[in-house]
């Protein structure tokens, strides 16, 4: 996407400086636009842990790119000690996002010396799967559109899953940009997004950059929106999504999916394949849901008055707080998931019939099951 | 309530000096605790208007205060002008509080003379109210109790129902209070509130002094919280219950109320009597919902690490940002109600066994609709 009328991924190689890999630093979003480099597969763990980067496919790529900064510090001689350090290392940086598992690995099962191309390939793929969900997307904001006589669309999303999320495009956000590039009149209702504040920093940004309408508003108003007819439909993304539709996502996403159905508002989830995970099926139950340190609710960061970045505590001195991550929406709340491949519904044999190379992949739980009818 | 030993109410006459109203400063809280005076009407409609004060019982002593206050005021003869224009000015301030019109009218039915001893019945009654309310939910805590082994009862609120929003003790803390005190174990879970922050600075205030066991956490946490079991029952105030029992509360009390229903979780609103709109029946549609400055969305105060009290802004300069104050939960959604009398379905019939008073109090429905049955 566009920032001052140049295109950005928000990762990429150097094709000057192959030891160079660059990344837009989110951290200092929305207030200063900061390109930062990472040189090592310490770099790439601290810019995914500490939030340099984040969102889905951007975790994911950015672990891709990582095993490759492993393998070009690593003494000739240690390819395979290095990217298995590295792969051990990244993984336990987000523990509920499913692209990182999966970029990881698919580094670990690349041929000697093709690190690099698979790690680009990550990359172009995410784009590319990206630009399709856009595609997909636009089709039911279109046919939204046509019920609303030329008023905007309200669209309400939750977090970031825009652009910055991704390599490019953004899943939740990449319908929009096709509506407003196709000239259908949208606004969206951007959650804050506590406690990281994702929506207000990065979405926000986004939108305004890109010159969406949009309108900020707190976690807590999306039902109130939603009983007074001001929300036409709900688009977020995922960071792990079962193969019978269960979606991990921000924290409090699932609170929109219940005031959406609780108003006949439809629900959808936006993802990328990569976000799949195959294994599992119950995600409330099996998904891991990562605890982060308590400081991020009770420490606000910003801009004050003069211009000067600083954190507030927002709470007592001896104040206690706990601080998950992300919840699990139920497929049965979902009204349909916007993949590369198309839509289809929450539903495992919908999935499958989009992913039928996954069909067959056998379950912990399958597994079980079948020892139990064999005993 | 105590704060460091001594015992505070948050709104008192001076005895020494029957012009000076003296209230706790609530936007310093929790940093610092200062009484601050209120001396004439305006003073009492500025420390509503601008949050000095908050929540349901404790806008309207502040506003019976401001009544008497307008009426110290005014020169000989001009009495009832006084209090016609005082109760324009305070009605105005909030829209959606119940509690305000009921006190400003309670006022002006007072008879001539009586204004003083009317403001304070107002507040003893609010507190006494208040303590009842406690004694009730004590009740349901205690049965809740009973099936948890000696582990916390563990209880989310929204927002800050607590002693600071009434004239002493709250609604839905107080139940919470006297399950403490009375050696039943409990856990509150503290939305911190967004976007003034009420249960970061001062439900987390309040539970602290106290030494109640708490953590803060985001408003998206609380469905999260719910699916995994570590949330027994919900309990929340309200700013305005029609007589069918839809409960107009701080803007996210809504999403919660649905979490609850959809995890089987106990969702409690606590009010006295003065919350209740007794010619209200459809709540979504006939509360007004008071929109607020979006500033305080897009700016979030606290304290620096330097110990300052800063605000800083969490979006980017040209964010929009819209701020509603409130949303209703529909009666379905409520599990009870518990109030000075008593605990009760929400639900019209349940709530006027409670309070016959008011079986025959018409309605505006009710008039438009017999008038519809005559044409």
């Amino acid at each position: 996407m566009n920032v001052n009328g140049r295109h950005y991924r928000t990762i990429w190689l150097d094709e000057a400086d192959p030891d160079r890999v660059r990344i837009i630093n989110q951290q200092a979003l929305p207030f200063s636009f900061e390109i930062m480099d990472l040189r090592t597969v310490e770099d790439a763990r601290r810019a995914i842990r500490d939030m340099y980067v984040r969102g889905a496919g951007l975790i994911g790529a950015t672990a891709a790119w990582g095993m490759y900064l492993a393998l070009r510090e690593a003494p000739a001689g240690s390819c395979d000690a290095a990217l298995t350090q590295a792969a051990a290392l990244l993984k336990a940086t987000r523990p509920t996002a499913s692209n990182l598992a999966w970029a990881v690995d698919r580094m670990l099962a690349a041929k000697p010396g093709a690190e690099r191309e698979t790690a680009q390939a990550i990359s172009d793929e995410d784009a590319e799967f990206c630009r399709n969900i856009g595609l997909q997307g636009l089709g039911i904001i279109r046919k939204l559109a046509a019920g609303k006589g030329g008023s905007p669309v309200n669209i309400l999303t939750h977090c970031n899953a825009g652009w910055l999320a991704f390599v490019d495009y953004g899943t939740a956000l990449s319908p929009v940009y096709a509506a407003f590039d196709a000239g259908v009149p949208v606004h969206v209702w951007v959650d804050e997004t506590r406690p990281r504040n994702q929506g207000a920093s990065l979405t926000a940004w986004e939108l305004g950059r890109h010159g969406v309408p949009h309108d900020l508003i707190p976690d807590n108003a999306g039902g109130h929106l939603m009983q007074h007819g001001l929300v036409d439909m709900v688009i977020t993304g995922a960071d792990r999504v079962t193969r019978s539709g269960d979606a991990a996502n921000k924290i409090g996403t699932y609170l929109k999916a219940l005031a959406a159905r609780d108003n006949g508002v439809p629900f959808y989830v936006a993802l990328p394949s990569s976000t799949f995970d195959w294994t599992m099926r119950d995600g409330v139950a099996e998904i891991p849901i990562e605890e982060r340190d308590a400081a991020e609710l009770r420490w606000v960061s910003g801009k004050t008055i003069t211009g000067t970045i600083e954190a507030v505590q927002i709470c007592p001195d001896d104040t206690p707080a706990r601080n998950w991550g992300f919840d699990v929406t139920p497929a049965p709340y979902i009204t349909g998931l916007i993949t590369e491949r198309g839509l289809c519904a929450a539903h495992e044999a919908a999935i499958l019939a989009l992913y039928p190379e996954h069909a067959g992949r056998s379950l912990s739980s399958d597994e079980s099951a079948s020892s139990i009818s064999r005993s």
